[in-house]
């Protein structure tokens, strides 16, 4: 149970949050803050959230935990801002994508209320975004990784635990460097590939007979080319070591398929082709 | 109406195409032929078809539809064999996901029959295959685009239009070189880039914990990679001059992304992202 829960950034993430904790009765009073006030003000008036903070200080200010639910980019300022009004018993969360660099930041912003900080990463979400979208079933067996440092709190780590059950969710652990490489492939790599993907179809003359006539497999290939550009830009660039090693390694495989297709090479192709389908099929 | 229709190769799209025109009353007699002993048995006892051709010239004697749903590779051949029972009457149309070098093959094999062949092809499957998994909805609010040549007859051409009007589904037409461009993007590009991703992670180390952790993403990205890995090995080199043209294309522009990420170009990001955002809303 948590008497006062506060979310920074209630969009979809933080939103759906709110929603599945308030159904579940887990929590007694949820305050938000947001830079949208166009945003923040919808989250009242669907009941996401029962008041906003003017300010994240405010905002934090007596709060039992502290979910830090913004754009990767600003989670670390964030957390400087914040930092004054902690309490020896509030216990801070995040929901960013990567894990690594905002452990580095979260240690350099808390300071010594750094065990009190739970590295999280729920992976759930759909291409829509604000709070208008938050979804109290979104998490409902959604897998959350944890990624707790050494010198985090046990109780710490228990509470927010405890949370993303609370919301219907799986919790692992994995080590922070662990989950930035798991992610950018399983994650971060179909981004840029969707991205890409639909980028090149709209500036090509036949953009329209193309959408007009695609497969399913386009729909659902560009499916998360309609998730937010600030959003993604920052977890692109944040995780910008492991992901930019992959896209090159990517673009090696797919060199390869072209080499294949135009040398005719029924052999290559079908091996590849059978060993992904056995793959897939095995998902 | 048909009297008597005969599907040469009862998987997927030729099942779930018979089970369409049984639904609503469209066709009398239906008669399947395949080389799988297999599924042609699973063919009849479904009910997919009435019954089982031993050999494709059996198939297509006194029919007035013959439809070729073999893989692309396949058509050409399956014509030579079925020409000599042809008849005046007799209208042909295929399947297949690429058009110009099938109207080449058609033309080759079919001779002064050739105005009876209307090349077509349904924009509807799903990754599994297999008369069992025919559905008699696949093509319902489906596009199929038909690519008649100058000396098609019209009559032929309206015969197998009204069939796939009657399994539900919306019917254009374009030239067989425009469909192959615009399907080599809207579909086989699709095909590649989920083929590709999903045997990269096959080969990683951590492809169990990428698995088990990926996101929506993935899952959308390489739902395909579970298709037939022989068909879309025939569709690939089949449209092998638009396709690997294509492919390399994408190869270079993720190039550009991935130098993106690499120097930390926010701006450059954020217009990718954001054109592809508004283009893939519109989709």
């Amino acid at each position: 149970m948590i008497d006062k829960l506060a979310i920074i950034g209630v969009g979809l993430i933080g939103g759906s949050l709110a929603r599945a904790l308030r159904a579940t009765g887990w929590v007694r009073e949820i305050v938000g803050y947001g830079r949208s006030i166009g945003n923040i003000a919808e989250a009242v008036r669907l009941g996401v959230i029962d008041y906003a903070a003017t300010n994240p200080m405010e905002a934090v200010r007596d709060a039992d935990v502290v979910v830090i639910a913004v754009p990767v980019g600003s989670i670390g300022p964030v957390l400087e801002r914040i930092v004054p009004a902690l309490t020896d018993r509030t216990v801070i969360t995040d929901v960013g994508s990567v894990k690594a660099p905002i452990v580095a930041a979260a240690r350099a912003a808390l300071g010594t209320r750094f065990p009190a900080f739970v590295p999280g990463h729920p992976i759930a979400g759909t291409e829509r975004s604000g709070a208008a979208a938050a979804d109290p079933d979104l998490f409902r067996g959604a897998r959350v990784v944890l990624t707790p440092e050494p010198d985090t709190a046990a109780a710490a780590l228990e509470r927010v635990r405890a949370l993303w059950l609370a919301a219907g969710a799986t919790v692992v652990t994995l080590a922070a460097t662990t989950h930035d490489r798991v992610l950018a492939v399983g994650s971060h790599l179909p981004h840029v590939l969707a991205y890409t993907l639909m980028d090149m179809i709209v500036r090509l003359d036949e953009h329209r007979a193309i959408v007009e006539c695609a497969g399913g497999s386009l729909r659902d290939g560009t499916r998360v080319a309609a998730s937010d550009p600030a959003l993604w830009r920052d977890i692109f660039l944040t995780n910008r070591a492991d992901l930019a090693a992959l896209v090159r390694a990517y673009q090696n495989d797919l060199g390869a398929f072209a080499d294949a297709i135009e040398h005719g090479d029924e052999d290559w192709l079908m091996e590849t082709l059978a060993r992904a389908q056995r793959a897939r099929q095995g998902f």
